[in-house]
């Protein structure tokens, strides 16, 4: 345990309590004047990220890190511009809390109510993004938690100079307690977070499945994680050939590295020989490498496309590249147990014209999001209008798939009464209770 | 991990995904055949607890079990009438699966549904009382999850007789996939239970904070735990004394075993002189024996009752007995954090005739349910209308308090498309999203 960082817990623990009673007015004026100290601070900002570029390009010289994260940690005017308006937006959304969500008379005078609050304290691990750090933190006041950041060490700089903006701009609004925001930088201190399980109330760590199992293992705090997509089309044998090309293209190219992209490609056989060469062809001019079982191998023998032979490993794999895996399946049954094998309960797609084959395999698979002639690559907060999401949960508790504001909640039950006991509700001349639903808000 | 309950979880885990897609009636049919088998098997079942009994009051003469448990333990006739009755409850409630709890456009043709599914595969361990093992299996049944069921000890043979009628009444009903509900004896099936996370959705442990935490230590699946309730009762300036007598009498005396029982009763020192002799007078009557604080027992020494020096180990301790600890605090704030600081986040009680400080209180505790003028003792599924419960939680994920039919579900999102392509909504010529909620069902 640091010192540092258990000071830091407890302040947000106190934070919390403190933030859970703040009103919706005061949480937006804290978020406005964020989206402005970020907007006046531009300079400030881009220099300091421009030292952590600087130091990840020397990296990258190295062969010690990629473009690609590179360009994710690099901010420039227009990503500030975007990190404004996602600010603003997460103000202009309703308030999460407050709502009563469930309300019943138990009896004459004795109320109760079920209405959404804070969860409390959240402590976030996340990737070398500076507007991830500014994203989650917005989400968190907007939903009046406390919140322990801990980012990619490669953005340091660029985080440190947002977490003292976004600290000291909501400073202005009264109202908001010192401590609700908190960023720790050592991976030492991540350890002391794990176990401070009396003071957090929820983790969510992103990054690699290899670190959620980690923070899985070494904690008593519920976790909310995102472990890995291994995402599936299936082209059903009723199938829009024409479509399911566009879509099987889509779900694979439009963006490969992202979790909501396909990995495998199951083809009902009665369609193989019909659909796989115009598919492959139109993924070999993406460049995207194909591995595929006996039968797909068979079938594009004579395609001017190679196809690797895929091995067991290959369909539990999320390649997050332009790799995909493909099997040609006897039925739709056999596509469903594929599915419910290998995936990992992200996000599943069958094309079909058949709406009752399409509805099996929609509520047969077991995954938090299943569709039916769309990409896999819509599963998304944003997509979804879920608003700015704090990640993906690949758990079924709490909260599954995107995770918006809602998922930063929980609820609370008030009991209004005059002096009621149980006794009047036990034993022999027990009165009833009537659980009446009724329209009434706490 | 022991292969024999490897092969029970294993065939819990297909039997769920069966299970998930069978009809409301299929459900209820095999809830109506459950109760009917348990109805009819008085006799076996009479017999197999009374051997259980048996050897729990050798235990008990031996000075090594309560007789507090073995009245837990034992069913008769009129035991068996409630858990009938009971499975028929289950049975008659609204379906918790299928609706769909958020339908949005997202653009033509381009509809998001969000539905509630079962959460899987769910593993519980319950202390020994054989009308639980019934609740648990009817509950998980009604709500489409498959179960692994590991009950104390002392109730095996009960158990085992229970669990064999519910397996075969659930299998006369073609639909009901076998295998839903798995029974574990061993403590080391427990172990292997913890273990297989790839294969188990969520835990529901019950049984002592000790036994939680162990659980929550050695697994990476989700757990919905109770640990304990430290639960207050405050008595403010402003409280009406004879029903505040009355209510701090029925919070701890009404049935002092339970997690809902008042363990500190706190009161404002405005009002202790007056209404400490009262109450404390009402306790002695019911042999409650009173650990109180300095001016507590200031207060108490001239009245007709014990007062013994309350430690700082006693404002955390849950004694579920016929014990109180009793405070006085100079103000609101004070009894806030006093329970902030001290509670459990089960239950906590405000008595005041003032609405502006019951809600301050309200707001400012963080627990699962806070009552105003109210015993502490209604935080009860039953009671607040859920239905039998599965469970009280103290966490705050998923679900908080008594935990009904719906803190076993957990959604899912199913898209209809036509073809769609994430690339359309992407890039320079994106089209926007409509994100207009719609009244529909999937």
């Amino acid at each position: 345990m640091t010192a540092d960082t258990e000071a830091k817990v407890e302040a947000a623990e106190r934070a919390a309590l403190e933030l859970a009673t703040v009103a919706e007015s005061d949480r937006n004026a804290a978020l406005d004047a964020i989206a402005g100290a970020i907007d006046e601070s531009r300079e400030e900002i881009l220099a300091a990220n421009a030292d952590d570029v600087a130091a990840a390009e020397d990296l990258l010289e190295a062969g010690e890190y990629t473009q690609a994260l590179v360009d994710r940690l690099d901010v420039d005017d227009a990503k500030l511009d975007s990190i404004v308006a996602m600010v603003e937006s997460v103000a202009a959304r309703d308030d999460p809390l407050g709502e009563t969500l469930d309300a019943r008379h138990l009896d004459d005078d004795l109320d109760l109510y079920k209405v959404a609050v804070p969860i409390g304290v959240i402590g976030t691990v996340f990737e070398s993004r500076p507007d991830a750090l500014v994203q989650i933190a917005a989400l968190a006041l907007k939903s009046g938690n406390a919140v322990i950041l801990k980012g990619g060490s490669e953005a340091s700089e660029s985080n440190r100079e947002l977490f003292e903006i976004i600290r000291e701009a909501a400073q202005s609004v009264d109202a908001i307690p010192e401590g609700w925001v908190q960023l720790i930088e050592a991976r030492a201190a991540v350890d002391t977070v794990l176990e401070m399980d009396e003071s957090i109330d929820l983790l969510m760590p992103r990054g690699s499945s290899a670190f959620v199992s980690y923070v899985q293992d070494n904690t008593q705090i519920p976790v909310l994680g995102h472990t890995e997509g291994v995402c599936h089309v299936f082209v059903d044998r009723e199938a829009d050939l024409d479509e399911a090309v566009e879509v099987a293209y889509d779900a694979k190219v439009q963006y490969p590295a992202v979790c909501n992209a396909v990995e495998t490609l199951l083809v009902h056989e009665a369609v193989a020989e019909a659909f796989l060469p115009r598919v492959a062809e139109r993924y070999a001019e993406a460049g995207v490498e194909l591995r595929g079982d006996e039968r797909t191998r068979a079938v594009l023998a004579d395609a001017d496309v190679e196809v690797s032979e895929a091995t067991e490993a290959d369909w539990t794999t999320e390649y997050g590249d332009l790799i995909l895996s493909i099997r040609i399946v006897e039925s739709l049954r056999a596509a469903i147990d594929h599915v419910n094998s290998n995936g990992s309960k992200h996000t599943e797609s069958i094309l079909t014209e058949d709406d009752a084959r399409a509805r099996q395999f929609m509520t047969r698979i077991d995954a938090s999001s299943v569709f039916h002639n769309a990409s896999t690559r819509f599963a998304d907060g944003y997509r979804y209008g879920l608003g700015a999401e704090v990640g993906i949960s690949t758990g079924k508790i709490h909260a599954r798939g995107p995770v918006g504001l809602e998922g930063l909640t929980t609820y609370k039950y008030y009991l209004e009464g005059d002096g009621h006991l149980v006794a009047t509700y036990a034993g022999e001349d027990a009165v009833p209770f009537t659980h009446e639903p009724f329209d009434g808000t706490f």
